[in-house]
């Protein structure tokens, strides 16, 4: 019988770093987790009048639930998070533009001396049946129904090195990924930097464009069920990511050719691995049937996918199938 | 009765700039070409032991067929090109990495005093029947039959204020834009900068993953039919794409960031022009409904593309309808 | 008469970190401070066969002195550090290529597959008569006196929203900066993050060279004097400097044009208020008048100076004449 | 006897590429050059009411004039053009905000959607008695003279691999450097990659600050008196520089850690051949002793230059001692 625990944060208890934290619970590998989990603006825009810039403490945007303690984690560990559900809390969703922030303006890592645009705040009601946000613009012109498509933007553990990151920053230790790829039926694999990995996740999205263009996707707060597992001894650079279809690693950093080429190079070292090929041979044979997906292009980090389809790498087991093994228990739960 | 003109170019008359040659033919708007291209390298690697740097003038790289002069194409009309269809010439592609080039080595553009990579050459046979490629390790541990997706990697025209570019660089006029998404079915957009257009295209690939990581598809030489047409009086900043789902706006730059900003900001630009959304709107709607696609990360320039859906812009028609027509022209054709 | 401290260090009190420690003295504004600092290798590195990946632990690089309460400091406060003397502390500095880091080689951040560099370790004795370093080479063929330049590598506070970040990092909090211009007569003026701001420093360097090009200055152990001041309520973004004839804004961030952004923008708007021009008139001035510093290309984030003479501004104080105050003071000391 | 030329072209005769032109002379190695150039906006904005956008062709700014045949040149050797006097034409210069130019506002490789700044022109009268210009503010609230140093912004020679590049561009053929040691007393060294080389010039400033913030520096029309020589049999991969102190490589490039990377890589390399030391101590080398000036972070590709001081390189004599030679002939000259 697996260990199965609810968790929902008081509002005191929403953190807003990774590392620095007192863990809210103690799970064992194998455990079932559900938590709750706020949106990115803490819930504080409900409608199109609550400006972000009004409403919202700018060093307390991205709260997350957790952390969570996994008994037995040891740096040099890595840690597996698989998601088997993320619910929208609400019936709604909100996006907006926010001051200096996102990929089309100045912000303050790169600053001008334009005029700013203009703030404003979108919401896209969630038609569960449908399965559809409906995107509506200011002037009534225009409406159009999307595909909801729940992913968590920020999952992580604490970094290494003693350091404690705002919830804002996607790195090594995972964070503020705002990565499509983070959703149901995925494994996130994190490397464990501290004793119990301090796991703690938040910033939902119902969907989002790739790089996340102006800076926030469809926001929502969400209900997410993921079980959670250890791979003993085996350290990983970052993130990495495993679908039933694909093995995937992730790059965070600036500028965007350098997430590219972090996420690219570990996927041709961990297919170098999995493989035994050369290194020159797993470098081509990423470089014709490897695939790549922005994340984020404005977080102070920027995210980028490098993935590879299994069916490229037959035989190939990664984390000696730690991956399906999870995903036969989430099965089960659904 | 369409104008149906074959193009096969001799040795010498292969071109290794866009702008400043002479056009080898006069088409006329609404036109048929077929045109056959060498590969990247001349053709002139066809064995493992061919290296690049051996057999290859790195002046004389990626040739290309043209330039073929668009009758009536003036400066502030926009080119429009429908590939029909691109068939290998040979029962072959090739890759290698190149000295300094690629994604994941030092270069001219991003150099170190590290040892250089080795350099070294992949046949990958091409299976007509199963449309595949064979990637085959060195060592013979591993062999793998890849999607056969035959893509353009290099069309362009002559660009605007009398420049003359290498066909190794991508920029607003096209050229080295290394872009899987200009296949079969696909229109392309280009400025015309001078009388005529100039129009050459060349470096066909027989699939390439994501960024063209080493710096080298599985290039081919090819057989490509397209229709040419022209839009009179209407200018664009740089390559645009369309395909029978999907619009889509070309960034070439570097940082690859700025290939982003470009890419998502004329899409924005161009959603509003079709829309009649206000910028913010047509912002938002392309944050949360626009996607990305990595063309290349190792040329001169970085290619991005940003793409939208027609399902999310319902009763919106570009360029008048010119691609749907150019379709029923192709599906006469085929 | 002004309070005088001297603090040195045990080796299990220096620190890796800029916030998260605990304060190891408490100084008042006007405070003067004498402070030992270690290399960034913490002395380990003593002939030219302590290789750093052998002695060196990489999680414990960069050591620091302090943190150091500054008494009524509060968030919104600027935190004034006049730097009075950088002494060395040996007869000796060090320098070294380490692995995967440094300009000129693949690196954590941007990663390729080539053969790292070689690692290895140059001494170079410190002649205090003539003010110089030796560099010899390592086949004997060359050496050459360079001038004795003493300058921090690292100083800073506690950083903002509760982040702790490794000793290594520069940003807005100051922290690893590799800034020549950080040497005696600068004063360094820092954001107040935290109650009692939390400075800290050392990562001495006898002298660099401009972007600190292979990773590694002549570091050194030091013995650093320094004023410590306060401005009440008045905030800043980022680390600024002042020299007796220089106004400078610090950037830190990559690529390398944000970090150029970032500093100039300040020095923009600094000037501004400084001297009531409108923006575009202050934007003109700093354009014409002004010049940029590199600090380093190589560490997480790359730092640039952005500076303006103060004979551009006649009539011009800044900081309320904290700075000039502050000489004075020194001089007595001296 | 050496020959001299002096050159005033007709407005007809300016260029606005480097490459495709028809040289207007013919020189031969050791001539001596008088040329006059226009300022970059061709002479057109005389007041503060011309606004560049009104009066300027964006594609014919900044006119050159040339180019000229030097006898003998051949791709393979490299050419030698040392400045012996850059004297203003008018006694005036002009600065302006050019619409989405600049390193402070969104611009066509760095977009954004946020209004544009203003355009506004600043005239400096040019004071030769004191060697300085004038800064004068819109409001008359602030004027400061500043130190008149001229030097040339665009300097180059026909591209590589049949290239015709823009004017505003710079790259290995030199072009639009925007570097303030292009200067009296400077040797500019190009690499000659066609027959007879094709000089050309233009682009004056009375002074520029470092990076040339806002896109425009105090731009002058000038007499330039240039000597020029070969390099028989050498090649350069870009533009180098030398004055009487420094030995100088730069880098074009966009990221700015690209051109600061290729700039330092070159310094290295020039270092080692001209010392034999082996790479990696000449990397320690330049570390230590090098310097790194910005010379522009706004046009197509940015410029840094990488330098190092002759004291640090005793006995080390660049190109044959050329520089030194034409100091000696420049000197008879003044």
């Amino acid at each position: 019988m697996v260990e199965i625990i609810e968790y929902q944060p008081k509002r005191s208890e929403l953190g807003y770093t990774f590392g620095g934290r007192t863990p809210v619970l103690r799970i064992h590998p194998g455990g079932i987790l559900g938590v709750a989990c706020e949106d990115c603006f803490g819930g504080r825009i409900r409608t199109g009048t609550d400006l972000p810039s009004a409403v919202c403490d700018p060093q307390r945007l991205n709260p997350i639930s957790g952390p969570f303690h996994i008994v037995g984690a040891e740096p040099g560990d890595t840690l597996a998070v698989h998601l088997v559900a993320i619910e929208p809390a609400r019936d709604w969703g909100v996006s907006a533009t926010y001051p200096a922030f996102g990929a089309l303006t100045g912000t303050h890592q790169t600053p001008n001396l334009q005029p700013l645009l203009a703030e404003r705040v979108w919401i896209y009601p969630i038609d569960q049946d449908t399965n559809t946000v409906r995107y509506q613009d200011t002037n009534g012109l225009h409406h159009v129904h999307l595909p909801l498509e729940p992913m968590i933007g920020t999952i992580g553990v604490a970094p290494a090195a003693g350091e404690v990151r705002s919830t804002v920053v996607p790195d090594t230790h995972g964070g503020n990924l705002d990565i499509p790829q983070v959703r149901p039926g995925t494994t996130v694999y994190l490397p464990v930097n501290v004793d119990g990995a301090l796991l703690a996740l938040g910033d939902a999205h119902a969907r989002q464009g790739d790089g996340e263009l102006c800076g926030v996707a469809v926001e929502i707060a969400a209900h997410v069920t993921l079980l959670v597992d250890l791979v003993k001894g085996m350290t990983i650079p970052g993130p990495r990511l495993e679908s039933d279809t694909h093995l995937m690693s992730v790059g965070c950093a600036r500028p965007l050719e350098d997430a590219y080429r972090i996420s690219q190079a570990d996927l041709v070292t961990w297919t170098q691995d999995l493989t035994g090929l050369d290194p020159l041979d797993a470098y081509q044979l990423v470089s014709q049937a490897g695939t790549a997906h922005i994340g984020n292009v404005c977080d102070p980090n920027y995210t980028l996918v490098a993935a590879i389809g299994k069916t490229t790498l037959p035989g190939v087991i990664a984390f000696d199938g730690l991956h399906q093994r999870l995903r036969t228990t989430a099965a089960v739960l659904g």
